[in-house]
């Protein structure tokens, strides 16, 4: 794929995004995508740390959440889509106030279900979680 | 347990939430507390939505997150502290704007492990999403 | 439901593990059953513990997985068929040599997915272990 | 690490296996073995296949156990243990007859937690199914 298309797809991407008010309410940032990858970032401030003055563990959720569905949504074929069913985080590391990135990855999309998997790294590179998703794919319903 | 003992906890936890610049900033209340159980709610609006006009499945992560760590933060020995480690949802339904409430209790807190789990709902009563938490309870340490 | 539908469920079910050469060599069998909930149980001996004389994981994993599939089985609607796409296991307490039950529930079973939950308990009545199960529903397809 | 080493890691968990009622009776195999690495293998038979002809999820979820708990055991410092306390496992594509390969691999060992994740596949090099392993670590309490 050259890097044309996957600027094609990560631009498509940010289109939806801006358009979702939680996505922006939240900071979400497509920085790159190809098919079946997607990498967002967070810039993680004064709002998203908990008590102990580190990220919350629900932010890092979010995260991992919106790039795992976004990477789903480069998948499933077309006149198809997806609706997540389960996801789970596994926590490595207290995430400290900073940038944080995920990306997330289709592991598999078949044509009812769809698994991926996301990757969770501060500035210095340091796995901070991860996680996984399970999605139900089914054809779009022509509305009513 | 008596009502009285049961406020206490809850005042306690919503003194603690109001330190926390996170749960300030996403709107999270305690609704009632007791030790081993606590309730949490959000009144998810604008800002919550996702692409489709529903409530971001991380938005519900961050709601089960809080519940079950509020739960067992009220069941751990004093002189102990816990981290979560893990957590995973089940998405049932959809949820729309309005008051989501999320219950968390807690299964087993052990001398170095703690279990927990929460269900959301809506105000009509319907079950959104289902949550399990793992959590790691250690010696809080003096500060050096 | 009365009594006798309940036995007619357990009776196929019974008939059904009878059949399968892996339930059969594990030794499960079907203690009770009511449409959405089943009860399975093990005699745990010494071909089942490892090496600390204690049930091994993926024991209670089999176990859990069973009376779930079982419990989704009951519910699902005729002319439909469910595939396990995931499943987790929170391991509460070590299980001993002895009579295991493993109580399946389904949280929800729709169209296209199904959801459901299970309890393992010794003869003591103490929580081993708890799961969730995660299911993709889907039309039976005729023979080629 | 020397190849030798490695020898010496993969004989000492096949020595512990041989001595493990349950493992024996299943079947499981170590096929290699580095620190934080280990890979087992089951020959899927008759007793293992379910209704279907496929093989049980129940087992692919033991073969996983066994591949990240070994894993786990490479990886914890001398003079402490790990307990499990949670698994989750993603069935990707059903499993036939034949030879499974597992490989768990630790992605944090920590001095209270441990994780691990696995992957299963077939002799075909598909992968069959992926797992995710928590461990609680805790020093080895002496016999009383």
């Amino acid at each position: 794929m050259g890097a044309g298309m996957s600027d094609d797809v990560a631009d498509e991407l940010r289109a939806r995004l801006a358009d979702s008010p939680f996505h922006t309410w939240v900071g979400l940032r497509v920085e790159s995508a190809s098919p079946g990858t997607v990498t967002v970032s967070l810039e993680a401030g004064e709002d998203h740390r908990n008590l102990q003055g580190l990220v919350h563990g629900g932010l890092l959720a979010t995260l991992a959440d919106t790039a795992m569905g976004l990477a789903v949504r480069t998948s499933v074929e077309p006149g198809r889509r997806h609706v997540t069913i389960g996801m789970q985080v596994q926590f490595l590391r207290a995430g400290r106030p900073g940038t944080i990135m995920a990306t997330g990855r289709v592991i598999r999309a078949g044509q009812q279900v769809a698994h991926a998997e996301a990757t969770l790294t501060d500035t210095a590179g340091r796995e901070l979680a991860r996680a996984q998703g399970t999605y139900s794919v089914s054809p779009i319903e022509p509305e009513a």
